[in-house]
Order: C-alpha cells, then structure tokens, then sequence
C-alpha cells in the first residue's frame, strides 16, 4: 500500500500528535467555513516547524503525494479545501503559531503562519503600536492565510493589502527547499522581488510558513463621519476631497445605498439612520492620527467637512460624538450582509475597477443587471476608495434558493464577470480564485497574463503538487494559442 | 548571411529611423556613462511604438539574435551594456518618449519607457502634484530603465522605491507577447502580482514599455534640518524619535561623519560647515507637508527638535533659515562623492542591512577594513533611514590607480560583500546587479534565491535572449546543487 507507506513515513516525520486520519478530527477541516465546498484527504498533518514542513514536502514529492495547505480555513473561495478524490494531504499550518519576535523600535512583527491575526493584534497591544489590516475573520484567520490570499479589509485605503505589510517571508518550495527572507531590506536590489512570488500564490507556489510583518503607530484619535451624498460620483468627489484636505489621515471611506441602509436600519433591534433626511447614498469615513498628529485632527476634520459642504460636495453630516456613536455607524457598515441574507437568497461578487471608474460602473451595471433578471435587486456597497465593491443581486422574492443559485444566479454572476472584464477590471478583488473563480479566471483572463501564471507555476512546481485546481486555470483550453511560443522550441 | 537577413527584416519593421548600424550612431551606446564597460552590437534599434518592440522581439526570436534593452544609458551596473560578442541587437528605448496620460484627480501619470525623468517632474509641475523619487541621473535615465533596476534615490524612506511608484505595466516578453497591466486596479487578487516579476529584473524577463506611475501632493513646506550626534547609533536613536514625532511628514534622514564632512567643506569654494562644534557624525533630515499639513510643519519640527534635545538625542542643531541654506545643506551632502573622488581612487559599495543593524555594521566594519588594509580609508553615508550606507574605501596615497583597483581594490570589495552577507545584508541596495556584479551574486548569493532566479528565468526566456549575462548568475557552479531537485524527473 503506497498510502500506507507514505502514512507511516509521515507519522515518523511528524509524531502522533502531527499527523492523523481520525475522521472526527480530520472532518471538520474538510469543508470550508460557509459548507460550500467538500473535500476528502488521506490525512491531516500539523507540523510544528519549518523544518518538518520541508521534511513532509519533500516525503510528499517522493510518493507524489499532492500537497492542500490550510490556515484557519475561513477563505472565501475553497483554496485550502482538497478536492474529492481524497489522494492529497491536508497540511495545517495551526499549531506553527509562534511569535518569533517583535521589535518596537523597528516597528515590526515576525509570525509563523498559524499565529491568528487576533492573536497578532493582542500581542502588539500595548507597545503603542499596531498591525494595520483587520478583516471579519479575525478569531480564525492565520498570517500564512493573510499572506497567502494577499488578504484585504477595511483600511486598505490608507495602508495597503497585506502584500504592502510583509517585510520578510519564509516558506517551503515544492522541492522541500527553504526559502528564508526574514530579515527585511528596506532596499535590496538583487533581482526581482522573489517574496512577491508567494504573495497571493493560494499556496500553489509554496507554503509560507512565517512572515515579517510591519507595524504602524496606534491610532490615538479618531474622528468618525457618517455623510449623505446625492450620486455615487458625489461620493467619488467627496473622497476626492477628503484626500486632499486630510491626506494620510484619511484611512476609511466606504459606501452605502439608501435602500441598502433601510435593510440594516430594519435588521438590528433599536438602530436607526445617522442622518434625518434621505440621500441616495451614505458615506462612512474614518481619519486615525497617531500622536503625532492627533491634536490637529479634529479642527482638521471639522474644516474638510465645512470646506466640503461649502462647495456642495455633501447633502448633510454628522460626526460621531463619542466611541459608542462611532461603533455604531461601523455596525450599521458591517450589518449589511447579515441584513441582506434576511432578504433572501443572493449571488454575491467581490469585484473592483479602476478606482475612478467605479461609480460609473455601478450606475450602469445595475439597471443592466435589474433589467435583464426581472425582479432581482442589484446592490453595491464597500470599498470606493479602492475601487471594490461588493456587488450582490439579490433573488426575486419566494424563489427556490438552491434551484435560483444553480440557475438563474449562475447566469447572473457570468453576466456581472462579462461586465467587469470589459471594464478592465478583476473578478477577485480581496477574495482571491482558489476553486470558486478558476474556471472563470479560465474563461476571462488575458491569455498572456494566463499563460505566465502557468509558465511560473511549472517552473517552481513542475510536478503540480502544491494546491492543485486552485487559482491556476489548467491549459486545456485553446491550448495551443496559450502555451508560450518558446516552450515548442 | 543569417545577420544581413536578419537586419533587412528588422530594418523593414523599424524604418532607417529605426534601425542603424552606423557605428557614430551607435557607438556612444555602447560604452556605459562611466566608461567601466564597452561591448559590441549588430546594431541599435529604436521603436517608436509598442507593436514595433513586440514585433522586433518576435523577430529576434526566429533569428536567435540576443536582446540588450537599453534606457537612458545611467545604469551604475553596467546592466544595459551589450557583451563583446557582437550578436546582440541594442535595443533602444528612447524613442518611445510619450507622456500618454496624466490624471490629476486620480493621482497618476501613464509614460512610455523613454520619458527621462526630469520630463517627467517637468509634466507634473503646475499641477498641484509631484512624481516622489528623484536621483542624480534624472537629466538621462528613463522611467524603463527606473523600473527595471527599480531604482532607489533620497525620498526612500518615506516614498519607497521605484517599485512602490508603480501602478501599471506594460511589457514585452521574449516570446513577442504584450503584457498589458496598465489599468491600475487598487485591489486585485486574481493570483500573485505579475508585474512584480519585470520590477527590477532589469530586461531579463521582458522589456518594460510603459508603465502607469503614482503621484502624490506638492510640496508645500519643508523645513531642512543639521544637526550633530556623538555616534551612528545615536543618529539611529534620534531618526526614530523623528518617525515618532513627524510620522509621514518624515522624508529624508542623512547621515555624514566628521571627517567626511571636512573634506566636503575643503572641497566647495566657500563652504562652511552648518554647526559650529565637531560633532562624530552629523544628520541631514528633511521634514515635508503638502497643503494639508503645512501649516502645523515648523511649529511641530520645532518641538521634535527641542524634545529631542531634551531627551540628549542631539549634541546641536539648526533649522535651514530659507530655501537658500535648505540647499546648501544638500550641497554638501550632494558634494561627497566629488570631495572624496579629489582625494584618490576608492572602492564603492551600495549595500543595505537591516535598518537597525546598520550602525554596528559600519561602526564594526570600518576598524576592520582600516586594520587589514593599511593606508585605506574607509568612508559610511547616505540613507541611513533605509538601512543602506554607501560604503566606500579609499586607497592608501600614492598608489597607482589602475594597479590598486585591479589588486587591492577587488580584494577589499570582496571582503566587503563578504561581511555584508555574513550580516545577512545585500550586496544590492539600489543598483542593482548588472554584469558588474553577477559574478559576486553568484558566489554570495542564497542558493535557494539563486535557484528561484534561474528558474523564473527559464521559465519565462527559456532561450535566454533577454539581456543575457545580466543579473542571473549562470547555473555552472554547483550547478548539481543548486539545480531544482524535480526538474530531473
């Protein structure tokens, strides 16, 4: 038996606790978060080390065993969920969780991948400092998951995703080899940038197994504005102002429909609107000052939004008087898919355009969308100043959910893919592909871009053990046009 | 004749302005700006258009005919110098010099790969906006060739290096294919970072065309600051009390030794030194505010400056009074390498370590070098901020120039490099690696790293048509080493 072979030889590497087939313990991790996708796997390994993460890879090279990396399984399109046929070894980063060090001076951090990023922020706080991304899955997403899925959130805006926080990287390649970039070099010009490889990769060009990540001053004021703007480009204008008079104080702009804030008013128990009056859109925005800047922010925030209302760039605002108000215009921000999910089923896309172009966008996708599907409603909401937005459509009212998603909300999501592709812009945002989107990746990415994302892949994994089916699109399909001139040479 | 043939049709494709073999034409490309290497070329060609470099590459290609992209010739690595074969075309890209669009409001610039930088900073200018990175070559290097080495400069520390100021790409692979990613999507997670791979590459992967640059507000005030500290590490001590007061407005931190600064001011007419007292090493720092902050910038580098005396983190300080001394301070920092150039032949070396270690890098390396090679002089400055000193040692008097080099010379810079890797530093800061110093990456390099460049390489020029004998060191040496354990299966 091969896959005994290979179990046993994995159990010696590993010890009892690092390696198991016990379906009550392996289970759990077999199926992603939200039950979408499914996956069997000969075991679960946990290494506790780089140097036993290497040990494994190189066992699975020999026995051609394929390679599924996991964090703490809460990714949005299945890329740390094996497929079904079971051959592949699920390989948890979890119990790697150790801070290897932090230095305030230098104002950075250095985990290995299963290091939670609650746990992350826990353990800045109080040094004054503090890790500059946050995201919804906070309690049980890894640095390895972050860093992999070059993860997103709330303050991209001012600071970047998570490929603008490594400093320094380490992980396995698929030959067991241990690539070490720990120690960052704020200037290295020996080539080009090898550790953006891994970044964003899904683990399907190596297994990152620590990151240095970099660290900014705690915030020590904030001032939170809830404003009402008459259009989407009034509210790409007012961000256009908030820009200029706030600079890099401005760490938060996020958009919200009208209709859409009266399903969130109507969701929580007691809440109401910021604002008395209507407007087609509600803008949240944040400015954060680190000590240095913390006594001029709120004479500085109150003249942007004077400045602002002076020149018609906004109907009405208010500014959050204390923690507790501003918290409560961010629930009303973070409420709006539990809200949604009250209203029925819904096909959600987490897509971006050129920043400047996305209200252009909405406003003629979404009567596009409402039109051709009769019934639906299209909504948007997030992220304007990056030029994402998720983009939801929810089902007419009393359809069947399972028979409406695997029809008709099929349909829809190709059709909002289409769109945005002719758009110039990215069916995968923050998300990432993993097996959700690789067939749509397949049919809709640049055959060039396609065909270096495959040209990398086989150089680095030849074998394609590392993540199979995930993120990159196989060359089956028109092949011939795809496959680089070269290689026939 | 394979090389007439494949002259006539490229000659077909470009045009007589395209294409030339006129050796009063070419000549003066083949020599790079410091006359360190010159090599041979079929002959120069200059596209006008994108199309026209696709299909020059395309055609270079069916003819095995070598590629040197070249920009404005400034490189410091002799990274776009053809070798003495003479069966390689010099591929120019001056010529493609348009500006093809600037957005203010959204903050960026779209310039093909010729445009020299100082036309770049001309465009912008008026505009409210400024493009941040500046070097000494600005009057010849272009952006092409800024991205391909992702050049470095003096606004590092807050701005980053030519690779944060890129927003888009646009690139010819060998293959002929365009890689078009000049639409620049904020957040986009379709898999790793493509263009991240022509960063820095410096045309080993492909020839960079165009390319879509950030640009950031004007400045509106700056207050220029000298000031004297009894040791480097106490230069460090007091930049990271300036990050924590200044925060963004942080732009430049320079560091100079006494007796360094001596032979600046013996060298410039009239030059005096900015404070009285000697002090062990001295600091240039330059605080900056666009129209948001400016109005707070003087009063709040007026308490940086006092707290910082008053905690000890500077012997004596003064605050440029107007622009007229704020550049006579740079004068003097602009003024190092002229100065010491007067005083002999000397080893340069552009190399970084973390910025933290950097002070007891140098302040263990300099006894070290002076120690074993008597006579020498080893001089430290630069951009401490980013953990990268020029590092630079000066012959003993009266030696014979070309003699010391070819001895002495190499020997110190390969100790140097050495302790620089022991350190866990680059031999690489800002230059890059050229054919200059392929060779020491070659034998310094992480075999790990080293393996990922050549493979990369492989992958994407599997001919090796792009810039050959730049900065991947050939697989030779312990090539069974290094040579990736599943390519042999």
């Amino acid at each position: 038996m091969s896959s005994k072979t290979f179990l046993d030889a994995a159990r010696a590497l590993l010890g009892e606790r690092g390696l198991t087939t016990d379906p009550d313990l392996v289970g759990p991790w077999l199926t992603d978060w939200r039950g979408r996708f499914t996956g069997r796997a000969l075991a679960l390994a946990s290494p506790v080390s780089t140097a036993q993460v290497a040990d494994l890879v190189k066992l699975c090279g020999e026995h051609g065993v394929p390679i599924v990396p996991q964090g703490g399984n809460s990714g949005m399109c299945g890329g740390a969920t094996p497929d079904a046929g079971g051959e592949a070894i699920l390989l948890s980063l979890r119990r790697m969780n150790t801070v290897r060090s932090l230095d305030a001076g230098a104002k950075r951090i250095v985990c290995e991948a299963g290091v939670i990023l609650q746990t992350l922020h826990d353990t800045v706080a109080g040094t004054g400092l503090r890790f500059p991304l946050t995201l919804g899955g906070k309690g049980s997403a890894t640095v390895g998951g972050l860093v992999s899925t070059n993860a997103g959130g709330t303050q991209v805006l001012r600071h970047g995703s998570m490929r603008e926080q490594v400093l320094g990287l380490e992980a396995v390649l698929a030959d067991g080899s241990i690539f070490t970039a720990l120690v960052p070099l704020k200037k290295d010009n020996r080539g080009w940038d090898l550790k953006q490889l891994l970044i964003g990769s899904e683990g399907t060009l190596g297994i990152v197994t620590a990151a240095t990540l970099r660290l900014v001053p705690e915030v020590a004021e904030r001032v939170v504005i809830w404003a009402g703007v008459p259009s989407l480009e009034g509210a790409r204008d007012l961000l256009l102002h908030c820009e200029d008079a706030a600079g890099p104080a401005l760490e938060g702009f996020e958009v919200i429909a009208q209709s859409t804030l009266d399903d969130v008013v109507k969701h929580i128990p007691g809440a109401r609107a910021p604002l008395a009056g209507r407007h087609a859109w509600h803008t949240l925005i944040e400015l954060v000052a680190d000590n240095a800047g913390a006594a001029a922010l709120p004479q500085m925030a109150q003249a942007m939004l004077e400045d602002a209302l002076g020149k018609g760039l906004l109907q009405d605002a208010v500014v959050a008087a204390n923690e507790t108000q501003a918290e409560a215009f961010w629930t009303l921000r973070d409420s709006i898919a539990p809200a949604e999910r009250e209203k029925g089923p819904a096909v959600q896309h987490d897509i971006s355009v050129a920043v400047e172009a996305m209200p252009r966008f909405v406003t003629t996708v979404v009567p596009v969308i409402e039109r051709d599907w009769p019934g639906t409603e299209a909504v948007a909401f997030g992220h304007l100043g990056d030029g994402n937005v998720h983009f939801h459509v929810i089902a007419p009212p009393g359809v069947d959910p399972l028979a409406w998603h695997a029809g008709d909300g099929k349909a829809i999501s190709a059709q909002v893919y289409d769109l945005v592709s002719q758009w110039g812009g990215s069916i995968s945002a923050e998300h990432g592909i993993g097996q959700l989107k690789v067939g749509e990746l397949g049919r809709l990415g640049d055959p060039v871009h396609l065909a270096l994302l495959r040209q990398v892949k086989h150089a680095l994994d030849p074998r394609g053990l590392l993540n199979p089916g995930k993120l990159v699109p196989p060359a089956d399909t028109a092949s011939h046009m795809l496959a680089p001139k070269a290689a026939s040479l």
